[in-house]
């Protein structure tokens, strides 16, 4: 296959749903996206590289599959809806159409499972495999969460158990992000482990968090779950009043004090996680 | 610098204007943007791998203006205002964060002198240098020029001249495809060369084209400018009875027949240009 019957397969992978938005998808030099009123939209790029943060071994559908869930996972963290998303993908001249196909087959997958439609991309050959999802999910105009919200008394919870082994699968905290809309003051994902993702949290909203408990994955490690980056959970701050979801649970408080400071076991915790850049 | 202190670094250099829509940009899981009544979005991804889209002797701040300048050339081609970008970057550990600044220092320079937020990304380390940009353009709801709307009896039309050298660099045709937005009748951005480009438009729009002339840039030969892939023009068709817009050539018409064919020189031209995937 060429390119251009590249994209004609892809074309008729992707599929249409009106509902999305998209009234323009693949094949054309931009897509076009229609806004419904009284709504702010969502913008996240993320990028996966071989041997950076995925294994060699792993089987084009879940890189594929990986691509997408780590984008909509920023999607859940801002309480937002997926739309639609944009794919730029490399990988070397020996890979055979079939591996494309079969990437993007992963892909479509949890794309059609969250209503997110492939709405265009760029496809080029380099020495390894890599690529960037753009992600655009909506949410009611001012009810985006962002990290900036979290205020002295609120509550500290977390979605899931912390600690999960790397390259486990991920599943978007979609559900979840939407029902926090209107309701929590602060979130982000759990992408970078946790010490450093409440870390940011704290400064942005400048305030100091205190862990109390953590909920462990059943034979993982204490190092693991404060500083692993592959939990992909939502952390998210609640009014005291607040309860927190099913499947949530309370790890500690928000305080007073140095923007971005994290105490836990009386000891200021050092944001160690997964740092991509040092 | 580590991560946090390079995106904070970043966060001051992109501005702010509130104009843009974007209402809360770098430093969050995602970008949050309000679009404005009666208006579409485009959505263009691209990416720009080293020795493959440009040398490894590019100028950081080249690299960035060229990254940009290609996901604007397609809005322009949509006939879109750009609005904001996000920029997925990958560089080696060999590189020094002043390399990284100039980058961004490069693209924001566009970005500022087009109206451009930059409002969110990614970094990571990989052992060569590629980025993608993700370039968010908005449109007259339903004015959104594609490569679909040209009709037997149309006049074929292209900015500038064709035949660039390679590593050139690239100014988006913005006010131009304003211009035609509600005028031509279809539209793409030479970044393939002319036989490719004009091959998808006439398969989009179910038509074939005839070229009677081409204007070429002194010195370049016929041959690049009919395959060439890096001009970054606009070529567009509109209703017999329109007038070329300055800047523009008259370069064939438009007629009936096999979905696709080019005819030149009595010939059919074969779509050679740059195809990134055989």
């Amino acid at each position: 296959m060429n390119e251009l019957e590249l994209v004609e397969r892809l074309r008729k992978m992707s599929g249409k749903d009106r509902r999305s938005g998209v009234v323009r998808g693949i094949g054309d030099d931009c897509a076009v996206f229609r806004p419904k009123a009284n709504e702010d939209l969502l913008l996240k790029t993320d990028q996966l590289i071989e041997g950076v943060h995925f294994s060699r071994t792993m089987p084009p559908e879940r890189i594929g599959e990986r691509a997408l869930a780590r984008a909509l996972s920023d999607i859940a963290a801002a309480g937002g809806d997926p739309r639609c998303c944009l794919v730029a993908l490399a990988v070397p001249r020996t890979k055979a159409d079939k591996w494309v196909l079969s990437f993007f087959r992963g892909l479509l997958r949890l794309a059609a499972r969250t209503g997110t439609v492939l709405a265009g991309g760029d496809l080029a050959h380099d020495n390894k495999t890599h690529c960037s999802v753009m992600a655009v999910g909506a949410v009611r105009r001012g009810k985006a969460l962002t990290r900036a919200g979290a205020r002295p008394g609120d509550q500290l919870c977390v979605s899931g158990r912390l600690g999960k082994p790397w390259d486990q699968r991920i599943e978007p905290r979609l559900a979840l992000g939407r029902e926090l809309a209107g309701h929590a003051t602060a979130c982000i994902d759990l992408s970078d482990g946790l010490s450093l993702d409440l870390h940011r949290l704290c400064k942005e909203s400048r305030v100091v968090a205190k862990i109390e408990r953590i909920p462990i994955v059943r034979g993982a490690s204490l190092e693991r779950a404060l500083h692993g980056g592959e939990d992909y959970e939502l952390l998210f701050t609640l009014p005291a009043s607040g309860k927190p979801p099913t499947g949530t649970t309370r790890i500690g408080k928000i305080v007073r004090g140095t923007a971005g400071t994290v105490w836990f076991e009386g000891k200021k915790l050092a944001p160690r996680g997964y740092n991509h850049f040092t």
